[in-house]
């Protein structure tokens, strides 16, 4: 057991390394880089199809997108406007540092003002995987049901900003919003959180402005 | 490198022999295991409590719950009307053959029908890891969107039953069946496929009486 403990941190400290300089890569052009993390279908990629489509002219977008297979969703960013790569896990239930430093290198980041890296659908095991971005996202949608925070407890735990999305649905589903966000508040007090659907456009205007707004203030910081 | 592979090549072994041997004890009394497998909140407590309630006085069903953390599904299933076992995975993405052996000592195998083991709400990982139950069920819902069989093909490739949830939400979302179904097909040719909502109870009866129609085969059978 011990030998296998030992392993395993190995990796683990490979991959923080690797997060660092991807890190400083970002920074030194000023690029400021989202982790999206959530369940298969919240709605990922179709938030970063209406963040860079109602975007385009003030904000030069990049796109990683991180799936297990195909290239669905960046064509489907590519479509909207964005500079995207694809990373195919082959398996892999999360990105790593690695697959985002290969990404990088086929990105033009000095064109780019924000990436937006899209990781593999899954509420438990990209939270334990730095990558180097800026700002971690979750994306939870009220289709999954109330509990999820309480259930998926690191994960909540772990991220700057909440997005609850798919609020249309609202009227014919069973979610207890308040239920909701006793949970997340319990976890992560004070988490920064817009509640949205990507699908008809509600609440998106102020996710927007809170992209707007940090890309200038991450500019502007020193570092 | 090497190092690192014959390590994992091991633990998997290990859980295999485990799942063996869990399997032999349900087949010693005539029991049939299912796994039901999911993305987080696509509705597999609700599976779980409707087909108890809905069996009750036909099948004594055993619930073995697998989350990370919270007993909130084991009391659903217990107040649902089964014998309910939580296992909290403490992290771990996914259940392990040992888990469920434990699981299986807390609960009178001879005094049950039918054994349902809720996996951990992921749609990649539990893939990998057999428990020792005989049918693997995927739970897909609509909500997730129509690409899913596509994205995650390692899950929908390895199951023997697809149930399709929340098709009471299909007015309301957008989502090609067909495309969905193609992708199914391509993947899983003739995978038995139930069409349903937990929540409306519409589609629940073709499921129930396969659950029946599995239990009486399975006592039937020759082994």
């Amino acid at each position: 057991m011990n030998r296998r403990i030992t392993v395993v941190e190995n990796i683990l400290s490979a991959n923080d390394q690797l997060a660092q300089e991807n890190r400083a890569r970002l920074d030194a052009v000023r690029l400021l880089g989202l982790n999206i993390m959530a369940s298969p279908g919240a709605g990922k990629t179709s938030l970063i199809e209406q963040t860079v489509r109602r975007l385009a002219g003030q904000l030069r977008i990049g796109v990683i997108e991180g799936d297990i297979a195909t290239s669905l969703d960046a064509e489907r960013a590519q479509a909207a406007g964005a500079a995207s790569v694809q990373i195919n896990t082959g398996g892999n239930c999360h990105l790593e540092a690695q697959m985002v430093r290969d990404a990088l290198n086929q990105l033009s980041l000095d064109d780019l003002d924000l990436l937006i890296v899209e990781n593999v659908g899954n509420l438990i095991c990209p939270s334990g995987w730095q990558l180097g971005t800026h700002i971690s996202v979750l994306l939870a949608s009220v289709t999954e049901g109330d509990d999820k925070p309480y259930k998926y407890p690191t994960m909540y735990r772990g991220v700057d900003v909440l997005l609850i999305n798919k609020v249309d649905l609202l009227p014919y589903i069973q979610f207890d919003m308040d239920y909701f966000r006793r949970g997340v508040e319990i976890l992560n007090p004070g988490v920064t959180t817009f509640v949205l659907s990507c699908r008809t456009g509600e609440g998106l205007e102020a996710w927007l402005d809170w992209v707007l707004q940090s890309v200038q203030q991450f500019r502007q910081a020193d570092r």
